[in-house]
């Protein structure tokens, strides 16, 4: 038994939900990775359960993994993005969803325009449904590596600090730093950084950049 | 006699331009204070050498300085940014000019719109100018004791990747590290990267927040 929420990663097949599931579960927390397919979320668990040396993650169809979960996390790649939030809409009313998605083109991303894929997500949503944006920076390559500790800084926006609090409280369950910084429409910056650090890694003799907040 | 390229920090009077003059005039920079009243840049100015206990910094109109200047920066109040490029255009033809203006209102922040500021710079300056964005992120606070080291890096934006490395060699010049991010339009993430500074600092236990890339 425990008081950890269930987190549903949904479209999770990919590094990044594989990643944050990693490390969620070997935190001890209840993890379902969710796709559109059920067979290839099962598939996918399996691969990560055989890495942890537990069945400690299940795989389960996006709509069912939204259902069963207290706390949602969208980890699509871009072009998904707007399907998969239509798609789950009935699903996801009344919990939290974390939406890490960055709008950004390989191979020369630019910024993308406002509002924000996090404010483009509450506004299909509804405001039943809590939407917390964050992970758009963090590099999948350093959530996988589970004898590492991660460096990465989490930026959080949510319209209700309440709703960042809860998901920063999960953040740190996964050994990362957290802040929030306000509200949906800044995630459009945070969406940015994204393709800011693709050029970091391009032109700079740096791999898997990243960043940390510092201050005093 | 020195190799060092004489800079002129144009509406250098501020926070942001005296810690930028002090850091390069104590790292052997010819550093040229401008503002809009010469008496005001050489009272500034005075006050700067006094810090620095000899006679480094000079202070002209923004319009000497600039023409004297090998390689100009801009760190006026945002709100002037439209005035100063317009009325220094003459000036800054066949130079470098370096932006480090971030489009922000206080106190409750909103990430800029596109275009970026140093775009619509290089827009009304010309192909003559070459605009190159950098510091919108580095807190005054820092720059300004001298006895502290420069822990917080510095993106810098530029349509050609050479003009972005001359000022990069400037602000390893001040002490800083400087990543270069890719063209002008990216700077716009960096600009809205001062309003998530904002708030780091509002919302989280933290002061002078800024940021470090980290990789591998």
């Amino acid at each position: 038994m425990t008081n950890k929420p269930t987190i549903a990663i949904l479209g999770g097949t990919g590094h990044e939900g594989t990643g944050l599931a990693l490390r969620w579960a070997s935190n001890g927390y209840d993890v379902i990775i969710g796709s559109r397919q059920k067979e290839k979320a099962l598939k996918v668990t399996g691969e990560l359960n055989e890495i942890l040396g537990k069945d400690l993650i299940r795989g389960m169809e996006n709509g069912s993994a939204a259902r069963e979960a207290d706390i949602n996390v969208l980890t699509v790649v871009s072009t998904a993005h707007e399907a998969a939030v239509t798609g789950l809409k009935d699903d996801l009313q009344g919990k939290i969803l974390v939406d890490a998605t960055a709008r950004i083109q390989f191979p020369n991303p630019k910024p993308p325009d406002p509002p924000s894929a996090a404010r483009l997500a509450q506004n299909t949503l509804g405001e039943a449904v809590r939407v917390v944006a964050a992970f758009q920076n963090i590099p999948a390559s350093a959530l996988k590596d589970l004898d590492k500790d991660l460096d990465s800084d989490v930026l959080v926006c949510a319209d209700q600090r309440e709703d960042a609090d809860q998901v920063m409280e999960l953040i740190r369950g996964a050994g990362m730093n957290a802040y929030y910084v306000g509200n949906l429409d800044i995630a459009i910056t945070i969406e940015g950084l994204t393709a800011v650090l693709v050029y970091l890694n391009k032109y700079n003799d740096i791999k898997h950049a990243s960043i940390k907040i510092i201050g005093s």
